[in-house]
């Protein structure tokens, strides 16, 4: 049974690439550079794009295609520094989803304005399991952790860490307040995904978002 | 497309709730009380347990049941404190799930202790989407919302929120160092699940806990 079930799941992954590779295809012709921002409920995703968003990213056009299971609250608080934000909702139309997929995506590609930006970021369901298995057309990934959720995520969520080209360590603020070990973290990252590009960061206080800024955008590097 | 795929979610949730039923049933005839334990990455979960079951539960005779995608991290923490902890995976076997559901709870009853416990508690896998929506046989349900994670979550997950007769608000220590507003989220739970049992604690300094620990302890309220 649990082979005809890990059949099934390939084929759902197969499926989803081929159209994942169709919006991709979509988004190249616009000329446009499409980032996957990836995390858990809470670790900062919104907060770290107003902070971006509100300083600039070096006169880059940003739009965002915001994934939820429900409402359009962080898509508001986007909306209010006066760029495109799209709402993507997985509960409705496609059954209380907990990830994006590329044909959510795809469906909600006739309502970005597309000639009009020069990046996407697409901010995905707050989960770190689903999303990491599923391409929606992506240039590159990002994920974020915060140091309130542990040294262990990357041992206990590899998959989620393995698959994106930069980990941000967030709300490196709190450290004072915390037991958390940025070290055991680090080396537990470089256990799952040696070498993968980090950036320890503070969304709250700005602190390290330069070099985030630079790496959103930063020149497509085909993946 | 859509109401088909709506039709299959459906067919498969009433499958599930037929085997929690069966998982319910023994429980029962062991004399077991079995809670179903959820929240967010990093949120505080293994944490309560580990200074619930130092501290002791009224001499309650409690074991765990720890899913994870993967590793026994979380296992091997508890184990440490003498209680029976079994592992479930969601990856080998199952296809790296990002919950737990009743029929992967059900391949774990013959490895459960059943006699030698009073009270189980099923750590699911951390995520705030599907764990919600699959029963595994429990009497109740708890999850836990820590304050890094902000006031939005209740109504950004409301059926997590709601699917719960507990509703913990874990690392209350870091209150002083963070925006978060206690009466904004608690306003916010309401509205997804009004009058639902709340405890504010802090894992870390074991402030509340006496509370949880008694609610975990309590006579099976049949649900």
């Amino acid at each position: 049974m649990h082979k005809t079930r890990v059949r099934v799941v390939e084929d759902a992954l197969d499926a989803n690439n081929t159209i994942a590779r169709a919006n991709r295809a979509d988004f190249d012709a616009a000329g446009l550079r499409v980032v996957n921002l990836m995390s858990a409920p809470g670790a900062g995703k919104t907060t770290l794009l107003e902070r971006l968003l509100a300083h600039g990213l070096g006169g880059m056009r940003v739009g965002v295609l915001e994934g939820d299971v429900r409402g359009s609250f962080d898509a508001d608080r986007l909306s209010a520094l006066h760029v495109p934000v799209t709402q993507l909702n997985t509960d409705p139309g496609f059954g209380g989803e907990c990830h994006l997929d590329a044909n959510m995506v795809r469906s909600a590609i006739p309502a970005l304005p597309l000639d009009e930006i020069d990046l996407l970021v697409i901010e995905n369901v707050g989960n770190l399991v689903c999303p990491a298995e599923f391409r929606v057309g992506e240039d590159a990934r990002a994920m974020l952790s915060s140091v309130t959720e542990g040294e262990d995520k990357p041992l206990k969520y590899p998959l989620m860490f393995r698959a994106c080209e930069l980990v941000i360590l967030n709300k490196i603020d709190l450290l004072p307040h915390l037991d958390f070990d940025v070290d055991r973290f680090l080396a537990n990252l470089d256990q799952v995904h040696p070498g993968v590009e980090r950036m320890l960061v503070s969304a709250r206080t700005g602190e390290g978002l330069d070099r985030v800024g630079d790496w959103l955008a930063r020149e497509p590097a085909r993946v």
